[in-house]
């Protein structure tokens, strides 16, 4: 269903005002009671706002944002994360270049001997060709940035944990691992920015919760 | 308020399955009848479900949860976006990716006379440099994408429309502008994926809606 205008600024107002009378709500509106008599009916007969005498009206939906915030951090990874994509460390930055275009990415992760050694993002690698370097010749492990300096997720960590993450330490990619013996780390996906965006997308559209 | 875990799954029922029966919710969950009705008395009483005789059990949140998908799209950029940040178009590449690395920007939008021409991505930037040109005497109008092929957006657009665009074309940062006269186009904001990923931090954070 669709709000009115005016059914909308009252949910607004008891939302931040309630508990609050009619008459109050008439007055912030500038409306009189018996002008927004049937929106309050509308809206506590859908259980918007519910009401009690003496009490006031009040806003229902406190509880059940509360949950959707819940739901919302309580996405995995695993169930939003992408394929991962890497290169051997020995491999020349100018493979990687042409990896990172191939496949249209942010980042590349960096293995040896298929376990995480470092991380190198489209940013390290134009600092680096601004120099002289052949960039033919020059393995990555030149310029990436190496453990233990990589951030990194597992798979049943939140996508809310991994969002904040990239907000806080200012990064594009994460790598989703999954820690192997001695400590050895198999990437297993990648996280980034697009899938969060992506998300936003479709929690707005009602797809997710 | 936190649910317990049964009362979680309660609410995953019926939003699932109503209007449901307590006898059947009951039968999903292998509990007898008896052992939920405390759940289920909490549930109605804050208003998360509704009941009605020989209906059954209903979730109200549908219509909380359909004002907050609207209230999400609602969200304006003016209120999310970045400040933008620009170069003439006559700048060297060189000095453009100095200006990148000194505000760590993903893209530069590019003006002539202060009005928009161009957009540079990192990704530009990496695909020029494997060649061999001089990146100190080659200007940045060379390998930009250039107007009308950039996607840009009005600060009075909404943050799930630019979100949707960046998802949809695969790009990094959109310009957002004002129209002047003659179709010149001001560069007054930027909005990328970092801000949709902070936007839905905050979300999550319960601190937008």
């Amino acid at each position: 269903m669709k709000f009115s205008d005016r059914q909308s600024e009252i949910i607004e107002i008891v939302r931040n005002k309630g508990p609050i009378t009619g008459d109050e709500i008439a007055e912030k509106l500038g409306l009189s009671r018996a002008t927004i008599r049937s929106d309050l009916s509308v809206l506590t007969m859908i259980n918007i706002l519910g009401a009690r005498p003496k009490f006031g009206y009040f806003y229902t939906g406190k509880s059940i944002l509360s949950q959707l915030y819940d739901d919302l951090k309580k996405l995995k990874l695993k169930d939003y994360m992408s394929l991962p994509f890497s290169c051997d460390q020995k491999t020349s930055i100018y493979d990687v270049v042409v990896d990172l275009f191939m496949e249209d990415l942010s980042s590349m992760f960096i293995t040896e001997g298929g376990y995480l050694t470092g991380i190198v993002s489209r940013k390290d690698l134009i600092r680096f060709m601004i120099g002289d370097a052949d960039i033919k010749k020059t393995p990555i492990s030149v310029i990436m940035t190496r453990m233990p300096n990589v951030f990194y997720v597992n798979e049943n960590d939140s996508v809310y944990e991994a969002a904040s993450l990239i907000v806080e330490k200012g990064i594009d990619s994460l790598p989703v691992v999954e820690v192997k013996s001695n400590n050895n780390l198999e990437v297993v996906g990648r996280f980034t920015k697009t899938n969060v965006t992506r998300l936003f997308v479709d929690v707005c559209d009602g797809e997710i919760i």
